[in-house]
């Protein structure tokens, strides 16, 4: 017996009159007037559903294949002709079809073929990469994972998986999720009644990791070219379309390199990750196009043939001041850009991708590296047209005496930073990283709103089922 | 200014005579009696050291060359030659030297240029990746975690991740973390006295994964083919050093498959990570040889080369028994095989790797799908030589009413599978996977002994530092 997927039969690498089996779910079932059933089978190997012609000679067909309906799975064998009806190019005579598994009461089974809400299909996680949307999405997911990986891996980038759990609590990017195993029913004390965590499994306080940054800057300062792309926490009570308690980040990081060459680095990622998925899913991304966003597929072209323009921070503020755009935030030097302002930048001022440039020291990290003027750092974020700041990254302060001043400056503990501190004491040098939100590039690319709708089983405040 | 690695010079991608800016780590420094230094420096893109050739002529030879110490960052600029000596085939003839930074006090520099103990490395795990083992260890890792991926894109299976935080306890491979955000010093409780986990983040009590395979299940139940590649957790109090707290696991799962499909994919699997690794690591491989492992190259050729030895457990049970070996554990049927049969099998037996199919039921798990001699169960091992087990696998069961029967037997909360029963109710098929922790993979591959060597930053009992 000889097995295809979908996708090779569609992609024409079976040759017509072969015959072969097909195994996967029933999307739809018609059947004809004439005595004949059509059948629609998907396997998730592409977006379209193949098309099987099943004769009413079978011996099945009145007690099984008449009664198949969506979910159902089952194995086709058949022979491969070209398709006389419109949209396809290849279908399936059917000789034999075989069942594996009934769904159970089709009436209320859950995926349906009618269009369901995204709510509802979240409600579903399980079963919901059976739609169309959320197949699509994963295929796409899939491919800009492996795109990242293999944009780095082919410009000698090693891959460094950062710690999960860590006892530092100095990454001080967001609130933390804390690791335990003490009976909370009965948890130890100290003399001064805090929480005993030196009887707590690692013997400390332990959390999730916010971010791998400074754990990897410790192998760009030995390795010289890495990145990580693991999964990250923040316990913030934000129920928004933006926000996942838990989601996967992608942080190179470069030893000798400053904040043009880090941002040339983020501009290439992705216009090759782009570049990437228009080549190898357009099936997908013509779905995306046709029923959530119109651009899906120019936009994503238009960024892949763009110049990504530089900007200052201090210039952008004074474009924004004098655009007579009317703004839902002021703005002046020294606050923080909203989604409004950076789309203002990427959509009407420059029609582009933006990278802007010397932020403010004070609304930014401590361990960004510190300009000449005494007034800003060398951070930078990538702008995008339709949904603003996608990319955010810095050179990172590799003089001890200046990061020292600023951690005490921002009252940061010191001691906790020991680690840190050493890569500035022992062969420092200037080095510059950025991080992606992994699943805000994938909303992005597919044009789904909800950023849940991205990753296969979403957390969120009150929120963590399958 | 054109900067090069040290691989692409030693790998002879630059042309001789060219000038060229090498950055990165004094490994040593050797001053001549001739008047010239030897400054051998490193950064992480291949195994070997560059050296360059530094005349007293430079304006800074005597205040800052003469000075450098191991662990010092430079750029040196130069010209590319042949080099006289042995070893390597180029060397740079140095023009400038550029420091960046200083060693302070190098009499107390942890990465002294002295062999140092694995034990002494771990507690300097921000250093390590400066050590010969270490880089070459984690650029083997990078190594083996591409062609993985790579692998499994290659044959149309999708990279899924699952959740790392779940509010499910039906894993059951282990004991495990608890995510919270409560305040300790003031659990909430419920009337009953026991912790009001309604009140916490996920309104429901939460813990690290011990495994994605039950979600990835669900994956393949609609995408056919997919993996995931993420971090596993284990809360057992195992201080050995084949156990980690934070491991990274890899598992493939495919609809459709049964027992020998995937036993096939697992041997296809490790042919293909180790070809690529003896083809894309050959310098790392032979200092692994040279210094951890004298077969290290040879034992991965021959399982490339290999054909893969099926047998049944039963069967193997027979000829432990009947071999004449003393173990120390007693051999017969029914009992979980230890690591002493399971090489006494591959090393002894078969000369070879062995893949181990059909268990006793009763020391599997609950989901492993049921054989009709109603004893065993279609689980498989994959077992190497020089380490045993290295991949676990079995098809799953998926008739809805064995498995329920099969979850009454183990007295399991049903209600807590209802999404993976969900998958047996509809369209239920045939499928299988397995499961590889990467960390032993590494760990065999490089044949360094204690597992928390070969991940970045190690979680262990008590250790969670960094």
């Amino acid at each position: 017996m000889s097995y295809a997927s979908v996708a090779e039969v569609l992609g024409g690498k079976i040759a017509v009159d072969s015959q072969i089996t097909v195994r996967g779910w029933v999307r739809t079932r018609r059947d004809s007037k004439a005595g004949i059933s059509f059948i629609n089978i998907h396997d998730g190997s592409c977006f379209d559903a193949l098309q099987a012609v099943v004769p009413a000679e079978l011996s099945n067909y009145e007690n099984e294949v008449q009664k198949l309906t969506t979910g159902c799975s089952i194995a086709i064998t058949g022979v491969v002709v070209r398709s006389q009806g419109k949209g396809q190019s290849f279908e399936l005579q059917a000789t034999n079809v075989r069942v594996y598994g009934w769904v159970e009461d089709p009436d209320t089974y859950p995926m349906s073929p009618k269009r369901h809400s995204m709510e509802y299909l979240r409600e579903y996680a399980h079963l919901r990469p059976r739609t169309n949307i959320t197949g699509a999405v994963m295929r796409v997911r899939h491919t800009l994972a492996q795109a990242i990986h293999r944009f780095f891996d082919e410009r000698g980038y090693l891959w460094v998986s950062t710690p999960i759990i860590t006892t530092s609590d100095c990454e001080g990017a967001g609130e933390m999720f804390r690791v335990s195993t003490l009976d909370m029913l009965n948890v130890p004390k100290t003399e001064d009644g805090k929480v005993d965590f030196s009887q707590d499994f690692f013997g400390k306080e332990a959390f999730l990791t916010v971010s791998g940054q400074l754990n990897v800057e410790s192998y760009a300062s030995s390795l010289s070219k890495v990145y990580t792309f693991g999964p990250t926490f923040r316990a913030e009570n934000s129920n928004t379309s933006r926000h996942l308690s838990e989601f996967w980040m992608v942080e190179p990081e470069v030893a000798f390199a400053d904040l043009n060459d880090i941002a040339g680095l983020a501009a290439d990622m992705l216009q090759y990750v782009f570049a990437a998925v228009l080549r190898e899913r357009p099936d997908d991304m013509a779905f995306f196009a046709q029923r959530i966003k119109a651009d899906a597929v120019e936009r994503l072209q238009a960024i892949v043939d763009s110049e990504f323009v530089h900007m200052d921070y201090t210039d952008a503020i004074e474009i924004l001041q004098n655009c007579g755009e009317k703004f839902e935030y002021p703005v002046e030097w020294g606050v923080d850009l909203q989604s409004e302002h950076e789309r203002y930048l990427a959509e009407k001022h420059v029609g582009g991708p933006v990278i802007l440039k010397n932020y403010p020291r004070d609304i930014k990290a401590f361990y960004m590296r510190q300009n000449e003027d005494g007034k800003t750092v060398a951070a930078m974020d990538v702008l995008a047209p339709g949904i603003g700041e996608i990319i955010g990254g810095s050179a990172r302060e590799e003089r001890l005496d200046i990061l020292d001043k600023r951690i005490e400056e921002m009252q940061l503990p010191k001691e906790e930073y020991q680690f840190y501190r050493d890569l500035r004491r022992y062969g420092t040098v200037p080095h510059a990283g950025f991080g992606l939100g992994f699943e805000r590039l994938v909303a992005y690319v597919t044009g789904v709103q909800n950023i849940r709708d991205v990753i296969p089983f979403p957390r969120a405040p009150k929120s963590a089922a399958f």
